[in-house]
């Protein structure tokens, strides 16, 4: 037995797992570690600016030879020119976040190229399934790092958009499992994408102190910071609190700069876990090893297929 | 295409799918609805006392032949007496919640009864694991009424509790469809929970208005107010905002009880949905009508059995 959805055979990929583009994570190495593994890796070009992006892309052409996506931020003013560096490397999948889907698809399907965009809610996956996207990647309040401020789990969300969207639907927020990987398909996913699971893999950049955090985070480990302006999902410790206390409507992402960059510079000294800037999304407490992104893949196809088989038996 | 899980056959029910037992709403007139449609159907003794609780059961053995639950909140002090009812109607299976698993577990199942406990973390899991009982309700933060101070996602709660425990488990918590119910077997569940569908059922005791409510939600339209004291996920709306200016920590749920009574006492009145106490969990965003409740069951069972038709096509 093997689970394979339509979306593997239109992005030329083997297992429906997707790695999220994050932020200072998400970058050649722990890219190409998932397509390589059979997955889809994911490049964000916000960590980098473009001429880190090209770089990187130089990398990945070393690295692999199996597809891979590109992360842009729709916001970003740099977005046209990360665009020219598209054709240039042969990029045939990108996932836009953060800003209006209507922007730029028109203009990366003429390229054609594929666009798969991140939504957390019917109302934003209408908007983006009518801008004409490919895919469309509902992410719940259960992910890890910046999270919508109207909060819906996957649970909610996933049925939601599955049932209005005549495009693949790739679920988000939470997943770290093969039983979470066949739950997904069976709400109507073509895949799933997950962030802090690989932030856990062999190849991830982060320290290695916040891949142990991970493997030591219970189910109830994280929660939502900063709510009333910048609603950010990390582990509950003391830089959590302490970032959370300057929380403040009508401030933004940029306010929290420098806290942010403290509570990251506290990481490598941080051996009891309790000052360090830990994004996560809830599936951490599912995460016990760190292990090559390639394992975590198959790892969780063989979980899902063996969930697909007790499944069966209450046919 | 039948979908039967061993659940069934030990409670002897139709369908996976289960009424919660709802304060002030799951009584006899919506318990039976729900068992007489093939699921099973959950008193709410904590409603009625242990007087009303006897007129509840005698209603109940007039109304249905089929398997129904008992709720036991084993915190109040009504338990022993709660007890003392259950063999005069010959009641097979309880549903304990809201106290310690180890109090009561062993006398119930010295009475036969098949006991099923809520929990809503992987540690209150495995207590209740501990203490005996015979199938765990893993109940997660996108559930409607009060949620647990630690707030877990069903999405990460029920892969992590259906590896740990080795009795089954029921999912409950955002589950309103026949995507969701496969989405839990998928993950490992046997069965889900749900309240909020029900509570939109036409058999419920609930106000029309509040049922109204739930139709017309979207995916964002509810959030956990008291987050420092007692938390409680309902509907945002104007009485949300004004319990939620109450919130300090300290306080109990006794400490809410009148401003909730003022919520209670608006529905009728309410005709724009603003000033209304309206519990309600994250799947009310995929409610779209009010039906009986056999109909809800036989439905959600269809649905499931299409999902899965369509997951085997991924084999």
């Amino acid at each position: 037995m093997t689970i394979k959805t339509p979306l593997c055979e239109t992005l030329g990929i083997e297992y429906p797992i997707i790695l999220g583009g994050m932020m200072g994570i998400s970058d050649a190495n722990l890219t190409s570690a998932v397509s390589n593994g059979g997955g889809l890796g994911t490049l964000s070009s916000a960590t980098f600016g473009v001429d880190g992006t090209r770089e990187q892309l130089q990398l990945l052409s070393e690295q692999t030879n199996r597809p891979y996506s590109v992360n842009l931020p729709l916001f970003h003013p740099m977005v046209p020119n990360l665009l020219d560096l598209l054709p240039e490397f042969g990029v045939r999948i990108v996932t836009t976040s953060a800003g209006n889907p209507a922007k730029y698809t028109e203009q990366l399907k003429s390229m054609g190229i594929y666009v798969m965009h991140v939504v957390s809610s019917v109302k934003t996956a209408l908007k983006a399934f009518d801008a004409g996207v490919d895919a469309i990647i509902a992410e719940g309040s259960d992910s890890g790092g910046k999270v919508a401020k109207d909060e819906v789990p996957i649970i909610s969300l996933l049925p939601a958009v599955t049932e209005r969207v005549d495009v693949p639907v790739i679920a988000a927020g939470g997943f770290a499992t093969g039983r979470g990987l066949l739950g997904a398909l069976a709400m109507g996913a073509q895949g799933i994408q997950m962030g802090t699971r690989f932030l856990a893999a062999d190849e991830s950049r982060a320290h290695e102190n916040w891949k142990q955090v991970l493997v030591n985070a219970g189910d109830s480990a994280t929660a939502i910071a900063l709510k009333n302006s910048s609603p950010t999902r990390l582990i509950k410790n003391q830089f959590f609190a302490e970032m959370d206390a300057l929380d403040e409507p009508g401030k933004g992402p940029m306010d929290y700069m420098s806290v942010q960059k403290k509570g990251n510079e506290s990481i490598p000294d941080d051996v009891d876990g309790s000052r360090g800037n830990y994004i996560a999304g809830t599936g951490s407490g599912l995460i016990t090893n760190i292990k090559p992104a390639g394992d975590i893949v198959r790892e969780i196809l063989q979980e899902a297929e063996q969930s697909m088989a007790q499944l069966q038996s209450y046919l």
